[in-house]
């Protein structure tokens, strides 16, 4: 069991260290890929993009799983491809249009299934903040952090007590991950930065990778917050444990402790 | 001895609630200002438009103290209005034009001794960071922290142990606010979101007004961070301390422990 997780925006013409990354992950030159373009709203052209990447970074075989349907989303050869794969990966786009298409469908069964047995799943933007039990849809970022703003829907699960947001630092979104946290503080708040991603091992441990940095909200300690009473009035919260991680860092999510470059 | 910080973008049209309060805090219908156009591209503007509000706002006398250079800050009439002040306000512009103009000048001693007297100093955007003893001057907002791009000078010092950023979330500031205080964590680093303001008092008490939130960073607690090797990659961090305060909350800087509103 492996994730990928992508803050968007990753570099796909230089060095494509994250995307490198991730072919790697599922195998390299064994990797049988499947790119589930699912979230774009022009998924044949974001399928064809990555299949172009993924081929040149070195993978034995990519596909495109494009479905426009629930309905497709349970044809069997999509779910047998799915299960032959190494490597899975959700492109951006919209979240929503992602799991309302997908969620509970033969589909995303055969997903999970993937993921249990082995595969890295992927996900960048909108394939990223799906991945937890809970994921934010969508919220300003720029303001001050605000409840009633801030719209929640559920993921497709495959990271549990960790709330996702990506574009991190380059939309200004501290204000809605807290926010988010906040409304459940056992929940971990994973705020990626673009062209960076964290792949989460089996041991619930992840490493960083990438240009930017991952923000880890830990809202464990949070000692007073006002987010019941808030309603669209800012949020208010004290105590609150953030760290920032760059490459080469890593974080425990069982222990919730980061884990230091060796030296 | 009171400090009025604002971060920038108040409301000068509706209910005035920022401006109204720094008013109030001068001595209200007695209050005697004097606006601080310096840190302004076009202090004249900047002063009038300042001079205009505040008298609508009810304050008793207000004057624009221009001066376009460091031996105008000189001038026995400007010191002399000065010391008959009960409040004193900076503009926004730049912190660095501010600094350049006013620091070290007859001037910049009579604000220190206004200010010990009891005269309220309020500040907005650049006029607000320039108070502490060390000011960001610019550093990229919406990316990821990074050391080597904040750059940082010498303050008005009117308050210690405390950096101040502005536009805070409009402006996507959290990296470089935290980029800020890795470097020396004892700075406590407040971060002040548009049309918001903390009155701090001679207590070493804040209290927060305005339609925003304040983000206080407190990097005492940070275990670990690589600051002194980053240059120009993400700083990493660990360990730091995060409160987000709205208005009706408060901050006490000598504890550094967050004043929850009085149920």
């Amino acid at each position: 069991m492996a994730l990928y997780i992508i803050g968007g925006n990753e570099d796909k013409e230089g060095s494509c260290t994250v995307l490198r990354r991730f072919v790697e992950a599922a195998g390299g030159e064994e990797a049988v890929l499947i790119v589930i373009p699912a979230a774009s709203g022009d998924p044949a052209g974001a399928g064809e993009e990555y299949r172009r990447v993924f081929t040149r970074l070195g993978a034995a075989r990519v596909e495109v799983a494009a479905f426009a349907s629930r309905r497709e989303a349970a044809v069997a050869d999509l779910v047998n491809i799915l299960e032959s794969s190494t490597g899975i990966f959700l492109t951006g786009g919209d979240q929503l249009r992602l799991t309302a298409l997908l969620g509970g469908t033969e589909l995303d069964r055969a997903l999970h299934r993937a993921y249990r047995r082995g595969a890295v799943v992927g996900g960048t933007s909108a394939g990223a903040a799906a991945m937890g039990t809970t994921m934010i849809v969508e919220g300003p970022g720029e303001e001050a952090p605000r409840a009633g703003v801030v719209r929640m829907a559920p993921g497709l699960g495959l990271i549990r007590e960790v709330m996702v947001d990506q574009h991190f630092a380059q939309r200004g979104r501290l204000g809605r991950l807290l926010a988010a946290v906040a409304h459940n503080p056992y929940i971990l708040g994973l705020g990626i930065d673009e062209d960076t991603a964290v792949l989460v091992d089996d041991r619930q441990r992840f490493m960083v990778y990438g240009s930017g940095a991952v923000t880890v909200v830990d809202g464990r300690e949070i000692e007073h917050s006002n987010i019941s009473d808030a309603g669209t009035r800012p949020v208010a919260l004290t105590g609150c444990r953030l760290h920032v991680l760059a490459a080469g860092y890593g974080f425990d999510l069982a222990l919730r402790r980061p884990l230091l470059p060796e030296v």
